[in-house]
């Protein structure tokens, strides 16, 4: 294992911190919260002279395996989730550890999760520390990095494949380092146009913003008790189309600015998640119609819902938990089901599924004509034998560690609604869930304990499994 | 297809089916139950001149090949069932057409759930007739049909693979044929043990093999309204142990019978099913004994009840819907597991457990060094890349199926913990969930769209999926 390298990443990582806190204590200035610029500007210089010490020396050998790939990916959420929750904690914010933890990882994770039952006492600089972890978890603070550091050859692609979500990264353009750099354009693009068509909608510059890093990062952390169900037409309209768009694989817009739209429409997991929108808004439409006054409002909160859920945003502007089952039920399934690789969106991905239900009829075939050598196809092209077993782990992988979840915060003695979608919402990096943890209600009941399995989870859920895994592994440390 | 040899297999299951009638007719003639006399005497009738008619004419070709094999058992398992529950019918003892179905597939599929809401209202030979379908449809109509007829070649292994649970099917002997008629024997010497134990209790004949059928079928169907806690402590501990027995794989019995019980011990599966039972069992211990008056008592009912969820069996002696939440998920989580590959029981066997999370660790060694070609090992030996590969579609369509069902049965409009434990208690064989399907509770509730629904699972979960999705693809029946 080559430590130094690993070292020398994480201190970066700290450098890259103390640089986004920058925005926080401007934050704070602007608002005259005396105690958090004092907050702010000593997390600045903690984390920075630590990068620099960390940074200072350079490693002999700058080449990365998988292992120090997967490990260094591991360790630099934990550290940025760990240095992250200080100004929560030193601002008395939140003074709890294992709850500043949590509502830190909540954001990195783009989770959403909250363990605060009043958001609106927060000083208005932490609330914006709160929502840029959002934007800085979505797209993946090591694709950043990647994007700025002259680390060495092609063998950074293990950042990229350990913290970018889905069951392959394709590398848009033949360097690791332009792949890098072109998601982060269209990652500021979007964010710059939500922004400003928020502005046009009357909020002000920090609402728009606040707001517009928990959409692009399909995070989820609100600004309000009340969540977006105060806010305009206007704006809850706004916030689905870039919901939505954020949900979408960002290799597609890098086709379409290449002016290849038609080969980037044609994608498989677009249509099938252009299609788990419409037949889950279509039945949840017939169902809960009668819930709203006009069938125009029906269809604004149901298609918001729909689109928050289905890309693991997780916001919310009615309480879904007073739908019926079927309508629950259906919320369900798309919170599993989650977004598209290489979005900013959690869950198990489009694609995945739908490999799996590829795979499913593969096997049925398989047993009619044993001697079948069929294989599996996505956008037309062969998807390769390790694809298709690695999904397979993944999605049993992620059972079980949903079932142990269960049986860990089951201690707590809550409900089986409660434990269930409270473990889905966390791995999937959703935010709210069902019963206790519903829209309207947060994550502040449960014991410190369940809190840890929980921030595990999103941890877990955010890396997609193996990078938290393989720390586990006596393997990994084996010399 | 040679859909010749599939009629004629189906003529046979029929007149079986006509000849296990017997027994109850007997019971009713004993009991001077008129209805039922006249009942079961036409239903025997019209079985075995179905039957007759089916067999009539010997098909050209014998052979049988997966395609053929799976649609064989798919089927006589739909028209056992549809036959099955005439009786009820008829007899005015469940007039009505989808809740005898669902009674009888329960039966037969050894799940154990019931729409009744007074059992003992019930005649005696309708009883028995129901715990009869438990005794058939434990060890498999077709793996009895394998050891009687003459049907040709091995090709008839398919059969056997289609019906028997597990992973794989391993041949005891060279010959299937030896194969069927060995695991035959060890099952009909289980039931005379344990009738004949239940009879040195104090049961009655009808009591003893009523109470036999459900134990070593693993079914669960009880004779009283109050479940098993109505019997003594010695009839409780009996059917323990009968459960424990039959929930493990039959083909550990025959390597004892051979004087291998060296071998046969050292079973990878048989270490795991011991160990979920040890560990289970304490843990749920240590959360409940308080429940209890005394700790000998604590013991006695927890042991049952492990025992009784862990291989499917679903019997009761106390209501474990009142437990606390983590003893609760404890035991959704072996109603997930269930028993061994190649017992009575249901759920999705210890042996693929096992496999997946093996898997789970060489995809981690995987991650480290991607070089790596490792290989899963069950018993010292590799288990074939083919059945790691089914083993994970097998799950992954396992909870496609669970997802679907509770969308489809949630339009009834019952809380989650019901739906979720209701479609598993469906899947794995089981009998009672939790909440409103809870021990001491039943499944009359649903609407007759919700029980076609559960009674599909059954099927499909006694049968292990594939034989009866296949019934679905279009690719069977092309020519």
């Amino acid at each position: 294992m080559n430590y130094a390298i690993i070292l020398h990443v994480l201190g970066w990582v700290l450098k890259i911190e103390s640089a986004c806190m920058i925005m926080p204590l401007i934050c704070a200035i602007v608002y005259k919260e005396q105690n958090s610029i004092y907050t702010f500007a000593l997390c600045i210089i903690i984390c920075f002279i630590l990068g620099m010490l960390l940074t200072f020396k350079k490693p002999k050998s700058k080449t990365m395996y998988a292992k120090e790939g997967f490990v260094t990916v591991a360790f630099s959420w934990v550290i940025m989730s760990l240095f992250g929750s200080i100004p929560f904690m030193v601002s008395g914010s939140i003074p709890n550890f294992v709850d500043a933890l949590f509502e830190t990882v909540s954001g990195f994770t783009t989770t959403g999760a909250s363990i605060l039952n009043d958001v609106e006492a927060l000083p208005k600089s932490m609330l914006f520390w709160r929502s840029l972890t959002h934007w800085i978890g979505g797209m993946g603070v090591l694709v950043f990095l990647v994007a700025i550091l002259p680390l060495s050859g092609g063998d950074n692609m293990y950042l990229i494949k350990a913290e970018s979500p889905g069951p392959s990264v394709s590398k848009l353009v033949p360097k690791v380092k332009s792949t890098a750099k072109i998601l982060y354009t269209i990652y500021i693009i979007f964010t710059i146009v939500e922004a400003v068509l928020l502005l046009c909608g009357g909020l002000n510059i920090f609402e728009s913003l606040t707001l517009t890093f928990g959409t692009v990062g399909t995070g989820g952390f609100a600004i309000t008790n009340s969540g977006i169900g105060a806010y305009s037409p206007y704006v809850q309209i706004i916030i689905t189309i870039f919901m939505f768009i954020c949900g979408i694989d960002f290799s597609i817009y890098h086709l379409i600015s290449m002016k290849r739209a038609k080969v980037a429409l044609k994608s498989d997991e677009l249509k099938g998640y252009v299609s788990i929108f419409i037949v889950s808004t279509l039945l949840i439409f017939f169902t809960c119609k009668g819930l709203f006054r006009t069938s125009g409002e029906a269809l604004r909160h149901i298609v918001f819902q729909v689109v928050s859920l289905m890309t693991s945003t997780g916001y919310a502007t009615t309480d879904f938990d007073r739908w019926p089952q079927f309508a629950k039920t259906i919320l369900i399934m798309i919170m599993f089901v989650g977004a598209c690789a290489g979005s900013t969106g959690g869950g198990m991905k489009v694609s995945r599924i739908m490999i799996l239900i590829k795979t499913i009829i593969k096997e049925v075939r398989i047993c009619i004509h044993p001697k079948n050598t069929l294989k599996v196809t996505m956008n037309k092209r062969f998807v390769e034998h390790e694809t298709v077993r690695s999904v397979n782990v993944f999605i049993v992988s992620y059972f079980m560690i949903m079932a142990f979840s269960n049986l860990l915060i089951s201690i707590d003695n809550f409900d089986f609604t409660t434990n269930f979608t409270s473990v889905l919402t966390a791995l999937s990096n959703m935010g709210p869930g069902l019963s206790k943890v519903g829209p309207t209600m947060n994550f502040s009941i449960f014991s410190p304990f369940s809190k840890l399995v929980l921030t595990f989870d999103m941890l877990v859920g955010r890396l997609e499994l193996f990078p938290i895994l393989i720390l586990f592994s006596p393997y990994t440390w084996k010399k």
